[in-house]
């Protein structure tokens, strides 16, 4: 979608109560096993989602271009109407969303890992070993409590899982433009954090102190004595959904990416659930107070990412059992989507287009019995960027005004 | 479609004897008024649309983008290949269109409406008692009567229903960058006409000397003593299909927005029509001497914005009853869309994308037995911006050379 049209998107929002519920199954786009098999959504038994299609707009979205298997982050940012490819989050960025740490317009983040040198600085171990989560969570602490930062400056050291960490400092004028200061090899010592672009450099000098702190902090521990920092990025503040369509949003995620993302394009995001029946209370207690809801179900992904194509059918199936309680919300539009396609047969994202099913009292059913990505193929919302969701949505809330006379 | 690609067809445009018509149904596309319903086009009889779908190229086409409900300016233009983005037309030129007057590019146009105020230049009625047609015929002979100009300008004060009128102001180098002088609210006086670009601040005094003019000549009138302007715009010539396409086209249109909105692309207008009749004879006439036609029928947007379902039906079987006679005049494509889609379940336009058929000797039809938006959604043109229309019936029409070696 060009700016302009984005611009005129924007400019027809209106505000009203009728709500748009977003159910984002993570992965759920699938393929069969072997030529002619089932795909996981054709296997799964739902009896729900049967009931629905025949009543619902189908149609594929394809998150970020063709042949593009993309990530949690521009997949998901494509859904809610950014162009991932304008918004591309740097990777400290979304590792800081990912651990769902708070960053401000004022952050450059950088993940690290713990890594083992010698005596005479040479690289032995990029990965410390693998250290455990908890020899981490110690090593951290230690960081914490040595490192000393100039007027003005914040540092924040946080674990993320094994030898990976987490760094952000905070500051006026700080910059990500950094090199990273993984080598990717042994035997040579950490490169320095070296700007690649002069607005960054007092960032690096920044950097460089810090890691030379952190050196002398760790000197001695037999393994993860040094840290390598990679992919710097300075969090730039997206516009918030209510800026931009005159939402108040809402999250109900279960994992910190995915909370992080919705905080990202300024969700409120609902406390922490551990389970189905967690989110439903969640989303149940926040439906009043708000008129987009952002719900993510992540074991369609998490069963796909496994290969277990019949555990991930059984996620589906989870997934179909919970839409009667969702529909009993009565939002104006309901949604179920995916924010990428992970076919257990790759046992990873991959590139296909993702099933959509939109159902709401303006729709155009073209008489498929059941959602599956063959039905979503020959739907009425046709084959479209997922850019083109938000507005879509949007449209059938009512919540957009006649462009032009 | 980018400006590249649309140079490129300019480019590869040949003229020929051969001759598209494009008949388009106002507000066609509609939707079922309750789950599991049929739509219009379904609920009604089409014997003679029945006839061609089987042997027809089918699709849908998005007017504006996704989610975008468009007025009939935009919508129509982009049947035409002109990107409605781009040639956002203003309200002013709109409403000149609209009544028929033969705008120039030397013309600055705004909407006026009649007003009230009292002794002390404060609103009282912003619409002057939404007083009758024949009363703002009186007002608008008395300020042509009355208004003076000075050297190289021209002004046009037109009557368009009840308390609403058009003015034009014609001369060289005259800019539409003028703020409303509506405030919008009662018990203060009407804005001045003031430059929101310094570019059009010799139009903005010329235009408040009128207004100065207007209260002096309509002192002492009980209601609509006074005139509020809105929707300054210059009109900004388009490219002609002539120039784009290298086609002679001609238009017939009953009601007048559409006859202007043809004028304002280049086409040739036929007399006045009244009936469905009229329309056939005067096609007729035009087909010798024009090799592209556009057909406006409006009774299917009419019938769909009073929410009126049967007429609606009634409307596309009057429809389907013109299609021999059309067909007789032995079109090489013949092409039948709507600009936008009018649901009577919303009894307004909507966003849905519209049906489109397309007849020539060169289709690959998918054995649709009807032309239905359903049958659309799975037909061999996919859905498109209704922009990709024109290069498409150039093609059938064989009026496009290859595009590279």
């Amino acid at each position: 979608m060009s700016e302009e049209l984005i611009g005129i998107i924007k400019g027809l929002c209106e505000k009203s109560e009728r709500r748009i519920l977003l159910t984002v199954a993570d992965g759920l786009g699938g393929l069969p096993m072997e030529p002619g098999g089932p795909t996981e959504l054709e296997a799964a038994k739902t009896p729900n989602l049967d009931r629905l299609a025949p009543v619902s707009d189908l149609g594929l979205l394809e998150p970020v271009g063709p042949g593009i298997t993309p990530g949690s982050g521009p997949a998901h940012l494509a859904l809610f109407g950014y162009d991932p490819v304008k918004y591309n989050i740097g990777r400290g960025v979304l590792e800081g969303l990912g651990i769902d740490f708070p960053l401000t317009g004022r952050d450059v983040a950088a993940r690290f890992n713990f890594a083992t040198v010698d005596g005479s600085g040479m690289l032995v171990d990029r990965r410390a070993g693998r250290l455990s989560t908890e020899e981490n969570r110690r090593l951290v602490r230690k960081l914490r409590d040595g490192i000393r930062v100039g007027k003005g400056l914040e540092v924040f050291i946080e674990t993320v899982k094994e030898h990976r960490g987490l760094l952000v400092v905070r500051g006026e004028g700080l910059q990500g433009d950094i090199h990273d200061t993984d080598p990717q090899e042994l035997g040579v010592p950490a490169l320095p954090a070296q700007a690649t672009n002069p607005r960054a450099e007092k960032t690096a000098a920044i950097v460089n102190d810090l890691i030379a702190q952190a050196a002398a902090i760790l000197k001695g521990e037999p393994k993860g004595n040094m840290i390598l920092l990679r992919g710097f990025a300075r969090h730039e503040p997206l516009p918030t959904m209510g800026e931009r369509y005159g939402v108040r949003a809402c999250a109900v995620a279960q994992y910190p990416m995915y909370r992080g993302l919705a905080r990202l394009v300024g969700m409120t995001v609902a406390p922490h659930t551990a389970s189905t029946a967690e989110d439903l209370k969640e989303l149940g207690a926040h439906f009043p107070s708000f008129d987009f809801f952002y719900l993510h179900f992540k074991k369609t992904d998490s069963r796909g990412e496994d290969g277990d194509f019949p555990a991930k059918v059984g996620a589906i199936e989870e997934l179909d059992r919970m839409i009667p309680e969702l529909l009993a919300l009565k939002p104006d539009v309901f949604a179920l989507t995916a924010d990428h396609s992970t076919p257990c047969v790759l046992a990873m994202h991959s590139w296909h287009p993702v099933p959509l099913l939109l159902h709401s009292p303006y729709c155009r059913p073209t008489g498929a019995k059941r959602f599956t990505e063959r039905n979503c193929a020959g739907g009425s919302l046709g084959l479209r960027p997922s850019t083109d969701l938000m507005p879509i949505l949007l449209a059938h809330a009512r919540k957009l005004i006649k462009f032009g006379a």
